[in-house]
């Protein structure tokens, strides 16, 4: 299980144009094996997004105890990145296929003023949200739907749908989450449903919309993101 | 009242060697005000330490609606850096000197492994903090005594007797606050208070211990530091 602040990253997965946790993972093996070695991740979290519990399997030559290898990768790790917990997995276990489900929270910070101490892990919205509006809404997209209004697939063709299974709104003082489970995500779905919440709890959009958006599958609908930064896998279960 | 997140900072006070709060804030108020303005903020916090509420004064010449001040100081002020609330002062009001009270929160995250989402606002104390144990520590503390032993005085020869008006451990999971109330600090107080109490939860010392030290006057005896991240200055109150 690893844990990341993203905020300096491009995402998991390794590409061209910056560093990537991946990629750090993939270093610090390096590093500590002495051999090339490929990570695997249940979920591929966007640029700027992080996690407090990402699982990621991999295969290696490592013959010493489990525990040396977690200490070691973490002595090597930038400090933004470290590894919770390392397991020997069962035989033929995969990270992203084999997961039944994710667990993401989303963290709003609701008030007038700027907020410094969140600036990193929070999207300001300055307008008061009305969380009772924003549960109600968040009710209409629990369940087996087609969610091509909220994301798109990683590959063209491939289903859009998604089962939500459990999606809560909840509200401390100032400080909003979204916390949503689900089999698996489409591209940017977490962020554009977040997205449509705020616009419910702002009182733009009735409560009832969301779901109308969601049966429309119409991608246009929801033109707005929340920002990357908020955004955090929290879990996955197998 | 002004937030902040002191991570990139040279701490309050304007310093020759580098950023500091205060020199962002008076370069907003130039900025905006078009006139050289002195800043004098309630607590003088250290390189890295971070505020939630710190309280500032200044004079200005300025003659439109606050409001519209503090909307164009958090316009032009670093993101790591917000006016929460701006009010014309009472004649006279200085936010050093009438300060009654300063409140301090240290946070620590205690678990065997880096917390890289908490790296920039936490300790990270590996050994198991017993929390109770702590809490019998801290209450050796409280009232007014000579802190000589927890830090030392702005000016050389200055009294270095303190009140301390509450002084509370608590536990969420692997996440430890101490927060104290005093009617001032010395230089590195509470950082120094923490690493005793800290020596204490991990079975270093015995609770008794601390209470001892602090009679000691003796400033040789708590030779670590709680790091500065873990510092924030939550309320001044007047």
């Amino acid at each position: 299980m690893v844990e990341y602040d993203g905020t300096a990253y491009y995402g998991f997965q390794v590409q061209a144009r910056g560093p990537t946790i991946q990629a750090a993972l993939e270093q610090a093996l390096a590093a500590v094996t002495q051999a090339e070695v490929r990570v695997v991740g249940a979920g591929r979290t966007d640029t700027g997004v992080h996690a407090l519990g990402q699982v990621i399997h991999f295969d290696t030559g490592w013959t010493r105890p489990v525990e040396v290898l977690q200490r070691a990768l973490n002595a090597v790790l930038p400090r933004d990145i470290a590894v919770r917990d390392l397991q020997v997995a069962p035989e033929g276990f995969h990270a992203r296929f084999d997961a039944r489900s994710r667990v993401y929270r989303y963290t709003i910070v609701n008030r007038p003023v700027r907020a410094p101490l969140w600036e990193r892990f929070a999207w300001h919205v300055r307008e008061p949200l009305d969380v009772d509006r924003m549960q109600i809404a968040a009710q209409g997209l629990v369940g087996t739907h087609d969610f091509a209004a909220f994301g798109h697939a990683m590959h063209a063709g491939a289903s859009t749908v998604r089962t939500v299974y459990t999606l809560e709104c909840r509200q401390a003082g100032d400080v909003f989450t979204v916390e949503i489970e689900a089999d698996a995500f489409l591209r940017q779905m977490v962020r554009r449903i977040v997205a449509g919440l705020v616009e419910v709890g702002r009182g733009r959009m009735a409560p009832e919309e969301l779901a109308v958006i969601r049966a429309s599958r119409d991608p246009t609908r929801i033109r707005t993101l929340a920002r990357a930064c908020g955004l955090c896998l929290i879990k996955v279960n197998y």
